[in-house]
């Protein structure tokens, strides 16, 4: 193929839901669009977020013509300034989004002082930008937070479109759906190639409307003899909207409790996306002065995570809220795979504490996804009719079940591309095929520095998780192989520090070791081997004696 | 209240699902309704079991007339070698049971060399069996494991109704359902305290009849084009049984692999439960003469778990099943709350290698619950009418649901009690109210030893995950305080070792805990204040330099 092929590579965004991003290249010119981050599970011991490798668009800094956001949610935006930390530019890098999606960036990039790195061009739908030989034009979708489009991105080599996140709601609260006709009329144009959001084809038929959510969160609260406590994603903000003015209708005062939300409501709000009167949102002391009755209090910790709002209500241990009688708490989200266990404890202790908790699982009206079923998948694959797609936003067997409905549709099978990170696909009027994958995977991010925390790191963090470590000194004299000291031990996480038996089985191999090294002293072999004896020698001892593993390290000094 | 009270106490199974255990006392009498094991959460790091604590029970062990158990599950079987080591009776625990119940505890004790400290007494439905002041009646009701039973105990001071596990399933496979009549009849006789599974309570309607999966996996069985592999829990023994009798009707083979799922096919066959003709079940490497489209293979793993069979088969690393282009994998089940990434990590590795993998979220088909819904809770409720009710087997949140349900079947909100592990409930002709509790809660196991993983060893193994460990060593001269070696540094699940950053980092370290110790050495302070001075120093410069915090641990040696 020639250099017009306009090449596609995933940086993210499949074989895992999280930190979205792709590759768009076409000759030498290219694009990314969304630079988002992952949140890690819990088998990444201690890693704090999770970000695309960009090493491939900082060797060819040059040829970037600008970064494109769809819409402002974390997995969107949030690996920006890790981004930019890795391209380190000279000059500033032109980023593109509509009004609240900048905004939201605005924000991120603030607190990392980063806002002087990029240049913001605001974009909305119908309108144009052009990045060199891009032609990029903004498509409404109805997503979870307001302001969110898709990208029909023109091309010399055809027409690409990638449908950011998104449902079609045809009854959406916030005013604003999926612009079907603009979608029909791309389809006349002629789509070479869809990008497509598949994170819910796993869902049959189509998703609920937030219009539902908005009608049980109004009877919910309307009902309530108390207070109402609603926890949500702090990210959907259409949600977060449609609680406060749902209390202002009903004659409550919502109070905000928690940085991201509050945050994210004040950028909301300041762009003119929650329009309510002043004097509907309080400060949380002044909601003291209420009676319950007239109440909300919106919250983060819809993910049951050990340090959000909600998780310390639940435990007893915020300092200003405490459960009342009378109180009524409202789940308005659905657990994230992963955390389904942190948050039923989170209900469980509500519940103990003597309020009424309603959640997704005993009333399905308070919360619906922001992503399209599979017939809203296929309904999208009628109005596009692509020529290719690549299936993006999804586990790898939600990529399998996007192509399995392609074909259904019409699509021939070898014309749906399923990838994965840093897979490259070239498209043009002739053809498309794959071609050599580029560097590409996940930096994981750990305190001050990025992409430190290796697979060796890690390993060591689930071995020592496991069964704790146990450390051992021992000092000989440099000159007769003599034991001068020791061997002496510490452990953690294994046996009870202190107690008898950990007393016995240090005794028992302290004798073990100093018997081992006695015949060796003598011949003053190197450290490294009675490193290696030390190690043996423990190893069996301790598993004989606890059937336990825990990672040995010993050190032998000589002096 | 007087002595003749009838004391209800749960030893587990409320306030957490698993190890299920419930101690029933007459005055001076006792028994035990079953004694689960629990598998524990992932933040239980390196804890294997987690069993019930038994100590009261220990400590009046004349006063135990015997333990009587529902079904043969883990979470209401598996803790008893842990009851037997921690109550170390002089003479055998007579053990009531179902045949197939016994059976499989049967299997459990003799891996614990604990055969000869049992009596076995096989109880049937209908029949009734004295212990003491109870007499026990079993009472069949429908479960994913044949044999099980509620259990009707009658005692002076009014009849006790313990459902066991259960569903109604109007149309079971196994051909027993719930005993529907004998329900109702024990409503007319009069139940003061019913102890009733809610572990479904969520759930809205009636749990779908096995019925249903027989007829979905004879369906995609039969429409495989290749070999079908079939994972479901290994301790669902109808479900195993099912899958043998569809494959065998359509004219397949099955193979089992995973210990668990053969040991418990074994026994359900040798006691009667699985009708199969001999050559329906054959070997492993049997099924390799035979053709893809004769091929069922029934393998654990269907909870994702890593070292499992199919797992390591999604892994590519089992030794003799590898996928093959034509293969269907069926997951018979759904995932226990916390294994969902689990399950999902291997469904994507199965779509990846090329099989088309079938689960319950694209068929809901495939796997239905052995629990009873709301609804049949509500049915449960109108059969036996019972003037107490103890809600068990659910966590806070399920045991407060069936509240509501009682109450809205006319049970007074007064009558039904919400335990914690260890309380204690006395109920009588003339009323009911709560009692001391008594010592109970969670005896984690870890490798040979019960009972000392403690919460502290926990903290530990969680720090040690989250940031890993930093070793340091000193030696000085025990007459001059002169530094005579190190401070030496090992690390692990920290920084990379032997990288440059690591290496520049301990050399830091290294002067600036010289430099610490410096001024002290002359004066030759205590040991401990060293200790404490190289870890506030360290802390420090580690935190300001990577801002994580590893578990810091000095010793320092004096020779």
């Amino acid at each position: 193929m020639t250099g017009e092929a306009l090449r596609i590579s995933p940086l993210g965004g499949v074989g895992e839901v999280g930190k979205n991003s792709t590759l768009v290249e076409l000759g030498e010119d290219m694009i990314i669009v969304d630079a988002g981050v992952k949140f890690p599970e819990t088998e990444l011991h201690g890693v704090d977020l999770v970000v695309c490798d960009y090493t491939y668009v900082a060797e060819r800094i040059d040829r970037l013509l600008g970064i494109v956001f769809t819409h402002g949610h974390e997995d969107h935006i949030g690996g920006l300034p890790y981004l930019i930390m890795q391209i380190d530019p000279h000059d500033p890098i032109p980023i593109y989004g509509t009004p609240l999606t900048l905004g939201l960036i605005s924000v991120k990039l603030k607190e990392h002082g980063m806002l002087g790195r990029v240049i913001q061009i605001a974009i909305r739908e119908g309108q144009r930008a052009r990045l060199g030989p891009f032609d990029v034009e903004p498509v409404a979708v109805n997503h979870s937070i307001p302001d969110a489009v898709g990208l029909v991105i023109r091309t010399p080599a055809g027409v690409l479109f990638h449908t950011g996140d998104f449902k079609f709601d045809p009854t959406p609260v916030q005013g604003r759906t999926t612009d079907n006709e603009r979608l029909r009329q791309l389809g006349d144009e002629g789509v070479l190639v869809l990008l497509s959001d598949c994170v819910r084809v796993e869902q049959p038929g189509w998703t609920a409307s937030e219009a539902g959510v908005r009608e049980a969160l109004e009877q919910l609260i309307g009902a309530a003899p108390g207070r109402v406590l609603v926890t949500t994603f702090a990210s959907n903000i259409g949600r977060l909207c449609e609680v406060v003015r749902s209390a202002h209708k009903l004659g409550r005062k919502t109070g905000v409790v928690g940085r991201s939300m509050e945050e994210n409501l004040r950028v909301a709000r300041e762009l003119g996306f929650l329009q309510i009167p002043d004097g509907s949102l309080v400060e949380l002391r002044e909601l003291n002065d209420l009676p319950p009755d007239k109440i909300v209090l919106l919250s983060t910790g819809s993910q049951g995570e050990p340090t959000s709002v909600m998780s310390r209500i639940a435990r007893g241990d915020h300092p200003l809220v405490k459960i009342q009688p009378d109180d009524t708490v409202i789940f308005s989200a659905s657990p994230v795979p992963g955390n389904e266990e942190s948050v039923a404890r989170s209900i469980d202790n509500l519940f103990r504490r003597g309020a009424r908790v309603i959640y997704q699982m005993i009333d399905p009206r308070v919360h619906v996804s922001g992503h399209a079923s599979r017939e809203e998948l296929r309904h999208l694959l009628d109005l596009v009719r692509p020529r290719y797609l690549v299936p993006l936003h999804g586990e790898h067997r939600m990529l399998w079940l996007l192509r399995e409905l392609a074909v259904e549709s019409g699509i021939p099978r070898e014309n749906v591309f399923l990838t994965e990170i840093g897979d490259v696909v070239a498209f043009s009027a002739e053809g498309a095929q794959r071609e050599e994958p580029i560097q590409s995977g996940s930096v994981l991010v750990d305190g001050l520095t990025i992409g430190e925390v290796t697979n060796v790191v890690l390993r060591d963090r689930r071995r020592l998780a496991a069964d704790g470590v146990l450390f051992v000194s021992v000092t000989l004299d440099r000159e007769t192989g003599e034991l001068l000291s020791g061997p002496d031990f510490v452990s953690r996480g294994f046996l009870q520090v202190d107690s008898e038996e950990t007393d016995g089985l240090f005794e028992e191999a302290r004798e073990r070791v100093a018997a081992a090294l006695e015949g060796d002293t003598a011949r003053q072999p190197d450290v490294s081997y009675l490193v290696g004896k030390v190690r043996d020698t423990l190893n069996s001892l301790v598993y004989e004696r606890t059937r336990r593993r825990p990672m040995i390290l010993p050190l032998v000094t000589e002096v």
